[in-house]
């Protein structure tokens, strides 16, 4: 089990710990610190041997993740608007949520994925579960399209209302891979360049401009960002347990124009999850594998997720792309500090890609071709910590540094 | 997507719609209809070509399903007595809910699975995601111990506290498999013989008594068999929308004893679901795959499961095992008719096989020798439907007649 982004995934502290996300998992952590790492134990998901065909030159990985609480702004739109269409949305947040960390070990093709759907059939009709299946064999269709050959194995819908008042989007991708082929980031090393892809704007496969908020963060973002209206209209849509003052706190409404965007509120929150697919696809044609040092996905734990990999390693991360105005409508929503935005949120730049100096043009290139705003957002350099632990050392782009 | 389990999964009828369960989904099949049926278009789970390697002797399935809501009576059992040790169980019913179904088709190893827990961290805490997490562990090495090769490829725990008051617990297995080994329920015919296991008892490799629920119709069962103390102390159990006249509208106590049985009512409600890969293992090994004409898992839509399977099939099912007593005990608690019961209860049976007559004898050895109560529950003819429509007789234990 993946444990360590549950307490990240909507930030841990203070506030957000209010809205039920823990921050301690003791008890959790000592059995999941008992069960086999599989055979890349530093790799960015866990990869076994190949117990689906025993191939000894082939390898296994098998993914779980979804949308997590973004369901709930597309009900809030559906049921403002009643174009139910932004479940769309959802299905490629609970698919590109799984591609995309799988992207980081190499995989980009020879994929299955399938969703499960736990529902309240009361609050939630066939045309929402219409969406999100058309939504789900769209973007997959969309990806073929782009070389990327993940298929749908189906899937399930259960009617759960008595374990949820809305609707929980989740998917599981297994894929082989070669393991000759494997990006293995326990390889991130001192003196790489470390490039960053954008998660906003609009890039060659996208029809419409991407926030870049993508998947996480979207309890604190919704709580944050939209005001009481929806606390009184939609009591469905947060626990009973969080104190009143942290639910719905924010002053906007969903139809709300998003300073600086082309976006609404509702729209901008809702952008479905980019996948960087088409680019890996491309970068590992281009670039030898055992030259790609590390991919990262920064999902949950945001700007702070490499600190998992490598060893000895201090990521300095000077260089960001420009902040994307969802994220600065969040901080200042939120009063929230530098650290605890960076930790949370991709703040525009959602995938790392560590390289030699060498390669930086290529990858660069790729991106471009693609659409994607990319650059050097910093460098790998020997830990400067007395024990050598990995840290983190962000420049935001407002020239604050944060160290982690 | 797979579809019909939903309308099935706690019975879609009168009060049990009340419950949130819904019966109409003509939006959702219309877009299910479109969506490729597989390479088997007949068999008891979706086939896929061989996406995962591109063999063309292989094929794939790729599985989701989960405990649906049989936590909430581990939830209510570990509040009543501190024993979190009862979520192993759950842990038990969300893979076997998988595995079993995965058997139908021939598989028997060669599978990974991966679990998703979506929690409300302030109801649920550590304590119980490691017992949930052990007992996937635990359980899988059960299986590896009976010679069948599932493995974990690990898992996602995400805190969702608006979309959930307490845990969702599902997985997702998927499976390689050769072409030549798939059992294809489409070859079921007239002139089989239909051999049943039972779902109850102890088996060889069950530590207790187990009451044959498994985990379908828990949403019913808890309903209509636990008293009102439950509503009024764990109102995080049931979805507000429904009528309280149907919410905990029994008399038992969790810890009340279940006539007939050693267990009490909280324990049977919660046995988990026994799997049936160690048999369906020797079954393969023992007679030709062709000769193995289906494999019916009676999950969601219990005795009427076989309907879906073959074509101009009347199934005749009037030779069935003793009722356990756990049914005996929701059937008197909601006055629920034969037709009901059968449709969303196993009711003593949750395998079927179906084999020429020449096999019978093999078949029965192998359960018993695994400890499980088997026979022939029944047998195929020619549909007598004017349309030919697949149809099936129930002749319950009480010897009351029910068409499907």
């Amino acid at each position: 089990m993946e444990i360590s982004k549950t307490a990240n995934k909507s930030g841990a502290q203070g506030r957000y710990a209010e809205r039920g996300v823990s921050s301690s998992k003791d008890e959790v952590h000592a059995v999941v610190d008992k069960i086999d790492k599989g055979i890349f134990p530093g790799a960015f998901c866990k990869i076994t041997e190949d117990f689906l065909t025993k191939n000894p030159a082939l390898c296994n990985c098998t993914h779980s993740d979804g949308s997590g609480t973004k369901s709930l702004l597309a009900y809030m739109y559906w049921k403002e608007t009643g174009d139910a269409s932004v479940y769309r949305g959802i299905a490629q947040d609970s698919i590109v949520m799984n591609i995309d960390d799988l992207l980081c070990i190499g995989v980009v093709g020879n994929a299955v994925i399938s969703s499960t759907i736990n529902r309240n059939a009361k609050s939630i009709p066939g045309e929402v579960l219409a969406n999100l299946i058309e939504g789900t064999e769209e973007f997959l269709q969309l990806l073929r399209d782009f070389g990327v050959d993940v298929r749908s194995g189906g899937g399930e819908t259960a009617d759960v209302g008595d374990l949820t008042p809305t609707c929980t989007v989740d998917s599981c991708a297994t894929a082989v891979l070669e393991r000759a082929r494997v990006i293995d980031a326990s390889r991130i090393r001192p003196g790489l360049a470390i490039v960053a892809l954008s998660s906003a704007g609009t890039c060659a496969y996208e029809p419409a401009e991407n926030s870049g908020i993508a998947s996480n963060g979207l309890t604190s973002a919704r709580h944050e960002m939209l005001c009481k209206y929806y606390a009184e209209k939609y009591p469905e849509t947060f626990d009973k347990h969080i104190n009143p003052e942290f639910v719905y706190c924010g002053t906007a409404k969903l139809e709300d124009a998003l300073p600086g965007s082309t976006l609404s509120v509702g729209k901008a929150l809702l952008s479905p999850t980019r996948t960087y697919a088409p680019f890996v696809l491309r970068l590992l044609k281009e670039i030898p594998t055992e030259r790609v040092y590390g991919l990262v996905h920064c999902s949950g734990g945001a700007l702070t997720k490499s600190i998992r990999f490598g060893k000895n390693i201090h990521f300095v991360k000077n260089n960001l792309l420009p902040v994307p105005p969802i994220f600065r409508a969040i901080r200042d929503a939120g009063k929230t500090s530098a650290a605890e935005m960076h930790r949370v949120y991709n703040m525009g730049q959602r995938l790392e890609i560590y390289v030699e100096e060498r390669d930086v043009a290529t990858t660069l290139q790729i991106a471009n071709s693609l659409g994607i705003e990319a650059k050097i957002m910093g460098h790998t350099e020997a830990s400067q910590r007395p024990n050598g632990a990995n840290h983190i050392t962000v420049t935001t782009a407002t020239g604050e540094v944060v160290e982690y």
